[in-house]
């Protein structure tokens, strides 16, 4: 572990005097393997709820959502990207798109669909559910849109792969805020 | 309020059955007036903390953060947005980059920083600090990048102003889940 990496190992102490949202955000990791059991279908809607209450740039919420759950349809997912174990193995997909007529600028609409996504990672690690954001796929998006017949105006930009976790999750690191602090600023 | 919009106000019942995660995704609001409380130092770290621990594509962290609480250079940098009252009246503005040295596919380190910024509006909205994620300041990005003399690998993705809220929040209102379901695809 090189010096500029901080590993997420917390002690139980720095665990109690974190809030349960920064506890969250920092103990949740990706996770690629799942039990294989159900998910409750009110718990998918949570997460899709917290999808939904994103913010974005004059509100225009340029997300759009797709559950999968059928294993067939997943299987025709999968062959789309070299992770494609993981779909398989997840008990949902929700895949996300970008309604292209409803952007008004890219970078910022880019940044509330990676807003949306966080929120929906969140959600469902805090519901127990493991999720993984796939990116790979986005090499091979025509693939999954004929595949799904996807409206033109639907810009694919993730595959949020979701089930229970089975096995133990990867430790997480992450730069030090040092090396993330702009050139002359400083915190504190 | 049209048909296809639904408004934020939450029932005392409709909180309790919620998970404490989805309350803040769904109560959270964009805070445009601030109570002119300077922002505890230790909160500060804590919001960064959130932004650093969100996921990325090749975990490759594109993001980059600048924390001023210096009146004098908000009010240089308040200038560049026909906002600007908003970032004079914060106790503090977290300028986010992208390290475009550090990037590796513009689509996915966009949605990276978004998820980075969501993590530090959960974060400080959990410590009851008000944010408001402006995006218009991207018009003038130039003009921010010389009066904070930005390294050229920076590109200025948003500016956060943060402080304690002052006067009652807006309603919030969303498109319902039945608007941003993919075309044949339903749920539950």
């Amino acid at each position: 572990m090189s010096g500029n990496i901080d590993p997420s190992v917390l002690t139980a102490r720095e665990r109690r005097d974190m809030s349960e949202m920064l506890n969250i955000i920092k103990t949740r990791r990706s996770v690629r393997n799942f039990s294989g059991k159900k998910l409750k279908s009110a718990d998918i809607a949570k997460v899709l709820e917290a999808g939904r209450w994103a913010p974005s740039g004059l509100n225009n919420q340029p997300w759009r959502f797709g559950v999968i759950e059928n294993e067939g349809l997943r299987n025709r997912i999968a062959v789309f990207t070299r992770y494609g174990s993981i779909i398989r193995r997840a008990a949902a997909v929700i895949v996300v798109c970008m309604d292209v007529a409803d952007s008004y600028n890219r970078d910022k609409d880019l940044m509330a669909v990676g807003a949306s996504i966080q929120n929906m990672l969140l959600e469902a690690w805090d519901l127990g559910i493991g999720t993984c954001w796939m990116g790979e796929i986005l090499n091979k998006k025509t693939g999954v849109a004929d595949a799904l017949t996807l409206d033109k105006d639907l810009d694919l930009l993730a595959v949020v792969a979701m089930g229970y976790p089975a096995g133990k999750p990867q430790k997480g690191c992450r730069k030090t805020l040092k090396n993330l602090l702009i050139k002359g600023t400083k915190y504190p």
